[in-house]
């Protein structure tokens, strides 16, 4: 293996070519502009394996799953991306071949999102590889969208299809029993590929009222609107967008639907919109190119943050929500 | 163990407190303002347990040091600290008595030097205590210090006093043998707390003309300001600034020069400055209360990055010199 120095500059410096500010990763920091009337949104996710994927896991889909979390996180708040620092604690596994496949995967994805490598670090660690992404972005001053702002009435919505990653999870581990090869395969690339919202999130500005991005689960999420906007909520488990893949998985064994409300890694938006501006956000999902649902409405419920979910009018249990396993 | 957002609303919220733009730790991702005519300098760090710090360390002491080495970096790129992000993957070894120490040693640091908790990740591991910090400031826009600048014919200097962290490590490893406790407590401290020096980086702007910190060892760092300035270095053993405890350890066993010259974690600041600027320094180092030395010249050196080294006129070969053991 290559020292440190060789490492960035064959792997990750390219990276960072597209970023004046990255100066070619040969000092000590980095430096990213914030135009007047515009601040900064930082967000930092990290990625363990064995924990949040798997070592045999592609190096391309880690790569995407590293950045598409930190940059679902970044459209939650209404940011356009800017770039990302990247830190990566590399185990006696990792060969030159993995870090082509992992710096390729980053290109690709901060090609497609803007965003370009501006430092970090590489470290070696004796335990399993870890990777720390610190995403950056920028919105107009004050405009950023929090998980606090909804109101009773406002229409409860999310963004593409809910389940896909759980499932995927699923599929993957062989847990989804008689299913096709084609819903299998897009169920499990929904689960190492996520699709942040950017060009969504970015929009609702000024749509929106609260928004939160699906890491935990559908209900656990909805919840921390829940409890930030001190609101309840209401949902209806016949109106949540599902895939094709989720529709089959489902349609074979109707229990799997906790896993669409209660399972993490979708990294769709999650969001309230006050009534009145839903023709509004009709054309925002239009030019964003990204399918929005209307899946149910925020009712009073001051303090207690409680998600109530119906099928057809009656009642759902959820088995698992808001609890993040860590 | 609690829970992940119990852990966080306990132990992490409260370093967040002086920061508006964390939002709490309850939003999705957090928010920095910079100034208009500054721009934003940003670093990352990470340390793992049994790589870069002993597992039985004070958690106080590793809270020091992960701060430490982040502000370092921003001190030598002349920024003021503005705030941080924080990940910690979390082993089983981790109690709540070990967080609060963790939390209580980011906090003095934090208050310090004026730096909050902005956001960040936690999660666990099955490997070791692994933390990563993303540390920001901001500079006058165009006026960041950089590792390329110095001129031949500028004089090389240093901040403190240099090689105490390496010979720490080694009296903490039982490694000076015969030396006082004082002296051995002193080098421990070095090593294990560093100083960064904020303040005379931030006023090393306009004083200056390349500037790096001192992580990788004295020679191996000045030869990045040699490799990015294209120019070469000659520096003067005897002119080197020595602690009392380095002085008492050199003198117990004078080969010990080489880990004054090559020992890495010092998180001093190595940087040249062109003649005619040296009373300004004086002055800069006078109101930012920290010791500079002039240790050596530069010369011209096109191409070669080669730090010559002198002990009273004659050559001294360097052992480890700008390798990174990583």
């Amino acid at each position: 293996m290559l020292g440190e120095f060789d490492l960035i500059a064959r792997y990750f410096a390219p990276l960072a070519s597209g970023a004046e500010g990255a100066l070619g990763l040969t000092d000590d920091a980095a430096l990213f502009s914030v135009q007047a009337g515009r601040e900064g949104v930082v967000t930092m996710d990290t990625l363990v394996s064995g924990v949040h994927f798997l070592a045999n896991n592609a190096p391309e889909d880690i790569a995407a799953k590293l950045l598409g979390v930190n940059l679902s996180d970044l459209a939650a708040m209404g940011a356009l991306p800017q770039g990302y620092t990247l830190s990566i604690a590399i185990d006696s596994t990792i060969d030159e071949s993995w870090l082509e496949g992992f710096t390729l995967g980053l290109e690709v994805v901060g090609r497609e999102y803007g965003i370009a490598l501006l430092g970090g670090d590489t470290v070696r660690t004796p335990g399993p590889l870890t990777l720390t992404a610190t995403a950056f972005g920028t919105i107009e001053t004050g405009r950023a969208l929090r998980r606090k702002g909804g109101s009773a009435g406002d229409i409860v919505c999310v963004s593409g299809t809910i389940g896909d990653a759980a499932l995927g999870l699923l599929a993957i581990q062989g847990g989804l029993q008689g299913i096709s090869d084609k819903a299998a395969q897009y169920l499990a690339q929904r689960y190492s590929r996520p699709t942040p919202r950017v060009a969504l999130g970015s929009r609702l500005v000024g749509v929106a009222s609260a928004v939160v991005d699906i890491s935990d689960g559908l209900v656990g999420d909805l919840g921390h609107i829940c409890e930030c906007s001190d609101i309840g909520m209401e949902i209806n488990v016949e109106s949540i967008p599902l895939s094709d893949g989720a529709k089959e998985a489902l349609d074979l064994n109707p229990t799997l639907v906790q896993s669409v409300l209660s399972g993490g890694d979708d990294y769709e938006l999650a969001f309230t919109v006050p009534e009145n501006l839903m023709d509004l956000l009709k054309e925002v999902s239009k030019k964003a190119g990204v399918m929005v649902t209307d899946i149910g409405r925020t009712v009073e419920g001051a303090g207690s943050g409680r998600v109530s979910v119906f099928d057809d009018g009656k009642p759902v249990d959820v088995a698992i929500a808001g609890y993040r396993h860590f």
